[in-house]
């Protein structure tokens, strides 16, 4: 009698993996409410100044792209970077700068949208008197989205043709 | 002498041609400012009240995702539907509700962020008394990024269980 529960269990627990499998392939609407995303000071190996980045969408099965918010205080800036698959920033608050190598540098504005192509060397920050704010979205290739490069030297910064 | 100088514009105009179509291939950087997306009305075959669509970003290739910005005023709601890659929904004002078939409606606020798996059938818009708007981003699956269906009665969206 024993035995026959054992068995009982064993497989009543066989049937509840089953069905929680299934569940998660099938895959269920999920809120990932404001405040659960821990947001952090980028790294000075990354970026010059205060760059605030709080993680807003992970790169979820099949999605190819993954987002974060990144607010640069006045001066702030990334490094030189690409992106292997592209990037889009949409610029939700404030003004900024964004240059692409041997180009100006350009102003960015709220509720201007930025495409970088993929391979394309270039900066983003905040201006030297002004904060911004952008939402920013990068597809993964080879699981790579970023490929991080040298700082922004402050000349470049202040808008010397790079 | 003439027929020389006609040769050589040809060559030129070949030339020139040649060089822009190598600098698109290469891809540049691109602002798109604010006010040169032009929104729209969602339209009553697929939203029910009113719903502000603004364009944010076309799918760029190789970018596998698009994304719009939606204002649903009080009421108003998309059809049910679903997304055959999935769909990110960035909260960026307001509150709204966002229901799952076979789910509980919940509500969403400003700055919470929803995830919806492909194939899961939904809807989303703003709450009977206060509006909402989310950035939408959504990738494409052989050319589609949504599915229409039938649209969500007032009893579903008064909170009945699906």
């Amino acid at each position: 009698m024993q035995h026959e529960l054992h068995v009982f269990t064993k497989a009543l627990i066989a049937v509840l993996l089953w069905m929680c499998a299934g569940a998660t392939l099938a895959g269920e609407m999920r809120i990932i409410e404001n405040g659960s995303r821990e947001g952090f000071i980028g790294s000075s190996e990354q970026f010059t100044g205060t760059a605030y980045i709080e993680p807003v969408f992970a790169k979820e099965d099949p999605f190819a792209v993954n987002g974060g918010k990144v607010t640069f205080l006045p001066g702030a800036r990334s490094n030189w970077h690409t992106h292997p698959a592209g990037q889009v920033l949409v610029v939700t608050e404030g003004t900024g700068w964004v240059q692409e190598e041997g180009e100006r540098r350009r102003e960015m504005h709220a509720g201007d949208v930025v495409w970088c192509p993929p391979e394309v060397k270039h900066w983003h920050g905040a201006t030297a008197t002004t904060a911004v704010t952008h939402i920013a979205i990068q597809q993964f290739k080879d699981g790579e989205n970023v490929v991080w490069q040298e700082p922004v030297t402050d000349e470049q910064y202040d808008g010397a043709r790079q």
